[in-house]
Formats: structure tokens, C-alpha cells, sequence
């Protein structure tokens, strides 16, 4: 711990930069920032600092680069690796985004809009809307998440399948430095080859190598139609044979494509009220189709009734409904979002974030329901998400009336159990949440010399001093 | 100039690497390797080298970095800023690509393909439709240009609206860097966040941080039809507003939506043989429309029917014709692709590769027209290309009977007045091509301090000794 004359330099020197209102000490102002969703890390900080402008951004960390203060930028805290709160050792300022939260521009013919990095990723959405277009990224957060932080961890979520990550929607930046300089990188370009990548660099640097302000973003037209269907199966293979016919019938126009099997759907049914069983019977494994058509209902209709009737016809789907109202559509995708929440109150669970080439996900499966249930007999794989992505939450529900303080003990052991299978099938031990703290160790591993040396290089090339987000990713 | 014994001992160390019979020192070996396509760039070379492997590649780049040698990767050549050939200092050794050119694996069902980078582009177009798969990249230079080269110079070309740069095709990479070092990134994931994105720093860096020696590119499934037309229009703004209907039609099935000057046609009419005027009637400008269905040719044909229904009721399309087989549309993609050779025979060319918000092309080609006319009365504008993604190659041929190298002299100060425009509207004054050697002098006045620095101290960061193309893009 620290004195508290320095404690209180440093709090006098924030508040010279942005006034004493917007500089949290009091313990019960700075609770909501010091841990996250998962509970998974606290922290102490002697500062939570909102600045207002980019400018005073810029001026922070001038003054923290000279001065060698750790600096942590924080959005909607729902990250879920531990980036974003502080440590426990009292040094770590956390300087809040929440008050850039200006829509700067919007744009429908250019298909752009400009947002700052503490607008709510659902104002973007609504935004987008009102305009007549849509922004694609979309995920469980969306109504607490802000864009900055999606911009910094290359949000993933539910529309990746046909609109790509939140790098493929990004074509502009502006990034305060650790140094405090400015990039002013905010093109609104579709083509632009001068010089190097730098706006790819920040994206999904976790906030370690600059902190973005302000992003250009892409502004698709908005669906005529959607359809969405249910479809129940016997396995992942029969999953992925469904994919390859989505993608037939309907190409691009296939937006979403949701792995989900009958025991997440047990849970959600159980937990979080307002929902139903999406089929007349239940089946081992389900698909959560979408298609978006930029013609008609109708049109979405038809390639929805030719993806199933293909389905049906190749042995792989077993019943399917499709949503014959927005309000049912709502209701499917529902069924889907309340996954996460309706695994907590059966207990303890043990999370991977992983992805695999799409063709191996049936394999991957197999593996490692087979590895986890053979460890811990009794457990519950709840593996789900964007089979069209490759990417798979496999998150494994303790076994009933175990103690679940006994049963989280074992996590690192059934992380090594599924990363392993993971590294021999070429995957990713973090498809799209990132490295933050959690998974700080794990890189190492993962990752070769040469590339974990590229890594470092850059960060003290961008952060001489090391101030931003120290001990986050590296 | 360096004496014999010097040049003797680079040649020799070379020889020991890669075998003397790939080793080239004979001036009517090494000469299509020393100049480009337009010729503006004529270089010597103490050897050029033709590694065999990827542990050769980094043997070469080892004894370089050791010794201080520069070293420039060359693919196909076709490069148009100067990058790939050496400088008159007689010290460039240049690494030629060509001999990895296997495609190591192709996976229709993932929808992947590994290529070495000396693969012809054409090739890999090939192998993917051998699988049923579409590899979406494709301009002017296919037949000859490489990926390797094409990863390097992120290329463009007519397939970026609906399948992006070619920086969206590429999944994973393998790099040697200036150190010798072998980065192996030939990751099959659409989704993973572990760390920095190393991959989209080497894409685009013109073989400045790392030479690409293989690659994980996309597929897409074949289209199960293509529609192709031609329309007649007003100007760009009739232009501008048929993409919207185009877009509000097909959505993200308009696949090529490309933007072409009456002259542009009287040109290649009147200088490449085999082609035929698109319409019955000239008009000012046209539109080459391609749309794509996943369903069927008729399902194609009914969207671009719609495309250019709505385009006439509102007034945008003045006529217009729809290709009616394979050959009709291949005959209307010639047109295009033979542009800058017809407009060789006319004399000298000032060439422009710009980029603005796509919104804003008839603004810009409004006043870029007006502007290099007042200032050469007489010179014709040719601004056709990529309208859809807002790059414009405006060139400018001479005016008729005026000396070639008295309108070339005038090169420069055309670019400045073209290029204050550009800026004016945020735009780029190298939407596709890239910096290399034509450009750098340019690129210090259209970035920023700071955008200069940080890819510098990446440079350094990546190239300590600075032997990889250097003197190119920084």
C-alpha cells in the first residue's frame, strides 16, 4: 500500500485534468467498477477517473506515462477475462469511458457511423434503425456493453456468421496513445493501402496498446425479411451437414447458425421464465437458424423451407418449426440468449471459450464430452454457440449435489484437459472473449517464442513507459 | 559501385544456400526481374535468388540481417509503385517467390486453401472451382501476379464489394522475418482473440516487416447463378443512386458493381480487338452490374431485373442489357479488364488511385474532371473502377498531338491537384496499389506525425538491421 500523500498527488493531479466531480474515491462510488459479472476478480484502485473529452484523455496519460501510474480503461465491465478491473495492489487508476458517449455522425447512404467508445453497443443498434440500416454486432451484452470495449476485445457474438467480427466493422479509428498523443486514423474508406495496419493492431489489443475514443463503423441495409427456425437433430455432424445446405440455399443471406444441446434447453426452461420448448419433442441437439432476405419476407420464407426440406430429405434434421411472427422469432432467439443465466443456479461452471476449423467441431465434440465426463463423473457439458464459426462455449455444469467449491477447484485441471485436445486439432483457447488476466498464462503456452517476442516488441514500441493495462494479455 | 570480390562473396554465400542454379547474376537472366509493367522503374541487382523452401528463405534473410545486405521479395511483377524491382545502387539482391508455388491443401468443406505465396492467382481461382469453391479475389493482373504478392500489397480489384479486400480472404499466414526467423500463423479460424493481430500487420506492409511465404485463404461456395449487365446512365450520381437500388435488390448478392466513362469504351473499341458496344446508343457514363444467387441463374436474373426496373422508374438508367449466356457475360467483363490497354495507344497516361466515402464519388469525379481540364485544356479524363467501394482510378490521357514527355513531365503537379481534392474529402491517395517507391515521398505529406512514427518504430521493431525492402513505403 501506498502513503497517503501519494495517494492524494495523484488524485490532485486527476482532478487538475478533468475536476473533482468526475475523479471516484469513495468506496462506494468505485465498488461498481472493481469487480465483474463473473465475480471472478476484485480489486482496489485509488482512482476511477471519467473523463469528458478526448483531449483530457490525451492529458492523462501524459501525466501517467511521466509519472509511471498504471492506467486500466474500462467500458461496460462485462468483459469476462479480468481486463478491465483493477488488481489488488492499490496502484491500478481506472480511467472510465462512460462519458464519451456521443453518436458523432451518422451516415445511410455512405453506410457509416461514427461513435465515441462509451456508447452502449445497443444505442448503436438503435441508431442504426432509425436510419434505416443495421449494425450487425449483436450479443448477450448488448444492452451494457460499450462500443469502445467491444472495439478493444473484437467482440464476436451472434452475427459473425455473416458480418464477421467487430474488426470486419470497424474502418476507422481515433486512439489516445500511452504517451498521449492522438491518432486521428477515423477514415471513412472501403479501400485505403497507405502504409501499415494500424487500426488491426488496436482492435483486440485489450486496451494494452492505446485507448480507442472514437471508431468509424460500418452500417449494413437493413433485412426486407427474416426467417428464424428451430430445428432439432441427432448430433453435431448432422449440425454441420445442415450448414453446408443453409449455405447452399440461401449464401450470404444465412445470418445466424446457433449450436445449442437438449440440456441447455432443459436448463432454460427450468430457470428463466418466459420460455418454451421450441419443438414438440425434445431431440439430443438443436440448430438456431436465421436468414435474412434484403427482398421480402417471403423470400426469406423460401430459402428458410428449402434449408429444412433439404434437411429433412438428407436425413440430418429430425422436426424443425419456423417462426411465423416477430414475437416468435424474439421468443427462439431468446431461448438462446438465456443460456448463460440459466446455467448458474444449477451450480458450479467450469468455462472455454474455444474455436476449432468449423468441419471439426462434431470431432471436437466428441473428444471432449468424452475427456470431461470420463474426469468428473457426473458432470454436464453444456457445449453451445456459432457452430458456423467454429467457435463453441464449452462450459461444464458441475454434477448435481456436488460441493461446488470442490467441484471449481478442479477448473485448471479441465481447462488443460479441453485446451489440449483444442491445441491438437489447431484451435483457439479464446475464440472471442480474449486474454485479459484469465488466460494470461495460458498464451504462454499456446503461443510460439517468436510470436509472444513480436508481441512484446510492439507493446514497448507503443507503451515505452508501460502504464496501459500493464500484466493484461503479456 | 562494389568491387568484384564483394559482389563475388554475396553471390557465393547465396550459392550455398539455395544451389548455383538458382542463383541468376546473367543479365539476360536477370533482366524481366529488373523493370515493370509501366516501365517507370529500371534496376540492377548483384543476383536474383530463387529459394526453394521456406528453411532457405530463412537462411538467406539471416546472412542479410547479419551482414547488412538489403534484400526485395518479388512475386508475379506486376506490382505498379516500384517495390518489387531493385534501385540503381547495384546492391538490392532480389528474393524471387516463384518456386514456392504449391497449393499445400484445399478443403471445400472448411472452406480453406493453403497456397504457397509464388502461386499464380489464377491458379488458386482454379484449384477452388476444381472443388466446387469460389476464391473471389480477381483484376486485371491474375494471370501473372502471385498471392504472395497480392497478400503484400493487400490487393483489391472487382470482387471487394461483396468479399472485401484481400486482406478479408486471408485466415492465416506464414512469415520469415528479417531476422530469419519463421512465423507460423497458418491458422484455419474465422474466430480467435489470443493476443495481437500480427497477420494484418504483414498483410499490406509490401514485404517491408516479413516476407509471406504461405497462406490460409477463404473459400465461398460457388454461385448457382450470375447475372451481368451493362447500363447506360447520365453521370455518377445516376450512378451512385443505382448502387442503393442494387443494394436494396440483391443485397449482399450485388457483387461487382464497376463504374466506366464513354471514352473508356471508345477506347478500348478502338484499340483492343473483340469487343462490341455494350448498348445500342452511347451514353456519358455506364455501370457493369454482376449479381450473384446462391439459388439459380433465374434467381440472378430476377434480382437484377429489379435492380434496373427500379433503376429506369426512378430515372437513373437510361438503357441497359442484360448478358444472356456465359459468353455475353464474359464479353462484358472484357470491356472492363481491357481498359488500361486501350488506353496505352493514346499516348502518354497520368494515373490516379484514389479512394473517397463512396457517397462522395460524384462530387469527386466532378471536380477532379473540371480541375486537370482547366489545368491542360484538351487532356481527357478516364476515371473508371470500383464504384461501389468509392476507388476510382482516375487517370488522364494526354490531349491528342501533344509531345507524350511534355504531358508525363507534368505527372507531378497533377497529382497534387487531383490529390488536394482527395484530401479535401478524406480520402486515400492509394486505394489498392499500394506505396512502395512511387508514393513515399507522398505518403509523409498525407499521414500524420504520429501515423509515421508508430510504423517506424514497428519497422525497427520487426527489422533491426533494415535489410527488407528498404527505402520502400517508409
Amino acid at each position: 500500500m501506498v502513503g497517503v500523500n501519494v495517494l492524494d498527488k495523484r488524485v490532485g493531479a486527476l482532478v487538475e485534468i478533468v475536476g473533482a466531480a468526475h475523479v471516484l474515491t469513495d468506496p462506494h462510488d468505485t465498488a461498481p467498477y472493481l469487480t465483474e459479472w463473473r465475480n471472478l476478480y476484485h480489486g482496489t484502485t485509488p482512482a476511477v477517473v471519467r473523463p469528458g473529452s478526448v483531449d483530457e484523455i490525451s492529458q492523462i496519460l501524459k501525466w501517467a506515462s511521466a509519472n509511471g501510474h498504471p492506467i486500466i480503461p474500462q467500458g461496460g465491465n462485462t468483459g469476462l477475462v479480468g481486463a478491465q478491473v483493477p488488481d489488488e495492489s492499490g496502484n491500478e487508476i481506472i480511467l472510465s469511458l462512460n462519458r464519451l458517449n456521443n453518436i458523432r455522425d451518422i451516415d445511410a447512404q455512405g453506410g457509416t457511423i461514427v461513435a465515441e467508445a462509451g456508447v452502449i453497443l445497443q444505442d448503436i443498434q438503435t441508431a442504426a434503425a432509425d436510419a434505416g440500416m443495421l449494425f450487425p454486432l449483436s450479443l448477450g451484452a448488448q444492452g451494457t456493453c460499450r462500443i469502445g470495449g467491444n472495439i478493444s476485445t473484437n467482440a464476436g457474438g451472434v452475427g459473425v456468421l455473416a458480418y464477421g467480427n467487430t474488426r470486419d466493422l470497424v474502418l476507422g479509428l481515433e486512439v489516445v496513445l500511452p504517451t498521449g498523443e492522438i491518432w486521428n486514423g477515423l477514415k471513412r474508406l472501403r479501400k485505403d493501402n497507405t502504409g501499415y495496419d494500424l487500426k488491426n493492431l488496436f482492435i483486440g489489443a485489450e486496451g494494452t496498446l492505446g485507448i480507442v475514443t472514437a471508431a468509424v463503423l460500418k452500417l449494413y441495409p437493413a433485412p426486407a425479411g427474416r426467417a428464424v427456425a428451430f430445428a432439432g437433430l441427432a448430433d453435431p455432424a448432422a449440425a454441420l451437414a445442415l450448414l453446408s445446405t443453409a449455405r447452399k440455399a440461401a449464401g450470404p443471406s444465412l445470418t445466424g447458425f446457433e449450436l445449442l444441446p437438449r440440456i441447455s434447453i432443459d436448463f432454460v426452461l427450468r430457470h428463466v421464465p418466459g420460455n418454451r420448448d421450441p419443438l414438440a419433442e425434445p431431440h439430443p441437439w438443436y440448430v438456431l437458424l436465421e436468414i435474412s432476405s434484403p427482398r421480402s419476407e417471403a423470400d426469406a420464407a423460401e430459402m428458410m423451407e428449402q434449408t429444412l426440406s433439404n434437411g429433412f430429405e438428407a436425413g440430418n434434421v429430425a422436426d424443425a418449426a419456423i417462426a411465423s411472427s416477430l414475437a416468435q422469432i424474439d421468443a427462439m432467439w431468446k431461448i438462446r440468449h438465456d443460456i448463460s443465466e440459466a446455467q448458474r443456479p444449477e451450480g458450479g461452471s467450469i468455462k472455454h471459450d474455444i474455436s476449432v476449423p468449423v468441419a471439426r467441431v462434431p470431432e471436437f465434440m466428441d473428444r471432449a464430452i468424452a475427456a470431461v465426463t470420463a474426469a468428473i463423473p457426473g458432470c454436464r457439458p453444456v457445449g453451445f454457440g456459432h457452430l458456423g464459426d467454429g467457435n463453441i462455449h464449452f462450459n461444464i455444469s458441475q454434477p448435481p449435489g456436488m460441493d461446488k467449491e470442490e467441484f471449481l477447484a478442479m477448473w485448471s485441471g479441465m481447462n488443460s484437459l479441453v485446451h489440449d485436445i483444442v491445441a491438437q486439432m489447431d484451435g483457439s483457447v479464446s475464440a472471442e472473449h480474449g486474454i485479459g488476466r484469465l488466460k494470461r498464462d495460458l498464451l504462454k503456452t499456446v503461443k510460439s517464442d517468436i510470436e509472444l517476442d513480436l508481441m512484446r516488441r510492439i507493446k514497448s514500441a507503443f507503451d515505452p513507459a508501460g502504464i496501459l493495462s500493464p500484466g493484461r494479455v503479456l
